[in-house]
């Protein structure tokens, strides 16, 4: 059994607020006055959906619904009904068609590439509202999914703004409980669902729960593996975890660029992303 | 007149080599043998195929033409003509469905929001055949179109590695002619090609001669705008240059994460990409 570290508890209010005015600035910083982001019926894009009403209004920010044909029909019900109990018009752009047409040439396609495929032509979606109505893309990744690249990277992964990259899924839950989302949202099991009866949990292999104790003391607390052993992680879990980690580093960092001069993109040429200098 | 500086001149054959050499490393490194790149009839990705193939043997360099219906027919040619002049076998997605699907239902959308859709409809293509094949994503920005951010975020901007990313056009363009590659690529106006008629130079508002030579001053000589007024770049352009660099700063990070633990990714969970730990 994993211990379950006391470290994962927030204070939701506190964090709620911190989230609220992190979002302001960063919009306003940038000049717009609008979010946009997917709606995927799951817990995650319910929270920052919410956080986002709360920053912005609901009038100001732009949910879409983007089901496949194979979505589990409740992830478009969910996704509306997180929308409208936030006062907010949803939109739906059903991504079926595109899809299909591309697989068409592709039918030996697996199930991975035809989720990774539905997760880009998403971003492509929320990026084309982007720039359509001068909304920000906000992403909805958590700090679990960020450490465990458990994501596609240019779909899911790539957005403007990361509300809750730092937050474990656990603090999460508890963040969306204490926003007050629908328990329908709150209580079903977590899913990508890129494909029929796909689970995060069973995919990864391991709880969440699990998980984000293992990282909080891996990540946050610096912790030697050694350490962890003594204190009752599994040593397979936790080497399992540490190679991921390194694994999908990548995924946090952008693309190499083979270096041939004096300064060069991303190696030399260091300024803060809000460079203003 | 702008000057135009004798810094730009590089080594063709070392410049090459060093690229060849660093493609291998890279590629071994994730454990890949093959390569996939986008071959859009233009300087830029013809260079960067002449290196994979030099690097890899034509046969593990994976070329793929994209055209849109509306695209310049000669633009496939080109494309094609690339491939087959260095042994490759290259393939055609036609990208015209897709696309007018997503628009049938966003009728008002400018030809800036349909390139943009192109470019990165493009992308999840390169990173299925990616997934497909074990094939590494070669981008091919280069150092102008980096900095200046002429380029559509998760789009051609995304990929695993850039191998020319640190070559400025102009020194694309020698580089061009020392590997040899077709005149009818060298000499052909740069264009994106995203819509009818559309150049490079004409869209931004400058020669690639000159911006090239002024970020040799701003980015690798460090030279404050004093001193290259002085030395006769015309004011405003130097200004327009560094206010563009500055605002095209985000596509050269990674989407912002909400800072609210001590160590948030990104900002706090420092480790180089090939981080080995």
């Amino acid at each position: 059994m994993t211990p379950r570290g006391t470290g994962l508890t927030i204070d939701c209010a506190a964090t709620a607020d911190v989230i609220v005015r992190a979002l302001r600035r960063e919009v306003e910083r940038v000049g717009f006055s609008k979010v946009t982001l997917g709606l995927s019926g799951g817990l995650d894009s319910a929270v920052v959906a919410s956080l986002a009403a709360r920053a912005f209004g609901p009038e100001n920010v732009i949910p879409i619904c983007m089901p496949y044909v194979k979505s589990n029909p409740e992830s478009l019900t969910h996704g509306k009904l997180v929308a409208v109990s936030l006062g907010m018009q949803p939109r739906v752009e059903d991504i079926t068609r595109q899809i299909d047409l591309y697989f068409e040439s592709h039918p030996d396609a697996n199930r991975a590439r035809r989720g990774n495929k539905m997760a880009r032509e998403r971003m492509t979606i929320l990026y084309d509202c982007s720039m359509a109505e001068g909304a920000l893309v906000l992403g909805t990744s958590n700090k679990t999914e960020l450490l465990l690249g458990y994501s596609t990277i240019f779909g899911d992964s790539a957005a403007a703004l990361m509300p809750i990259g730092d937050l474990y899924k656990t603090q999460v839950f508890a963040l969306a409980e204490s926003l007050g989302l629908p328990r329908e949202i709150r209580e079903k099991v977590p899913s990508a669902d890129l494909w029929e009866g796909q689970s995060d949990e069973a995919e990864l292999g391991f709880l969440y729960a699990d998980v984000d104790a293992l990282l909080l003391e891996l990540v946050d607390r610096r912790q030697r593996p050694q350490a962890l052993h003594d204190i009752g992680f599994e040593p397979g879990f936790v080497e399992q975890i540490r190679a991921r980690l390194r694994q999908q580093q990548y995924k946090r960092k952008m693309p190499v660029v083979i270096k041939l001069s004096s300064r060069t993109v991303d190696k030399d040429f260091l300024y803060p992303r809000d460079w203003s200098g």
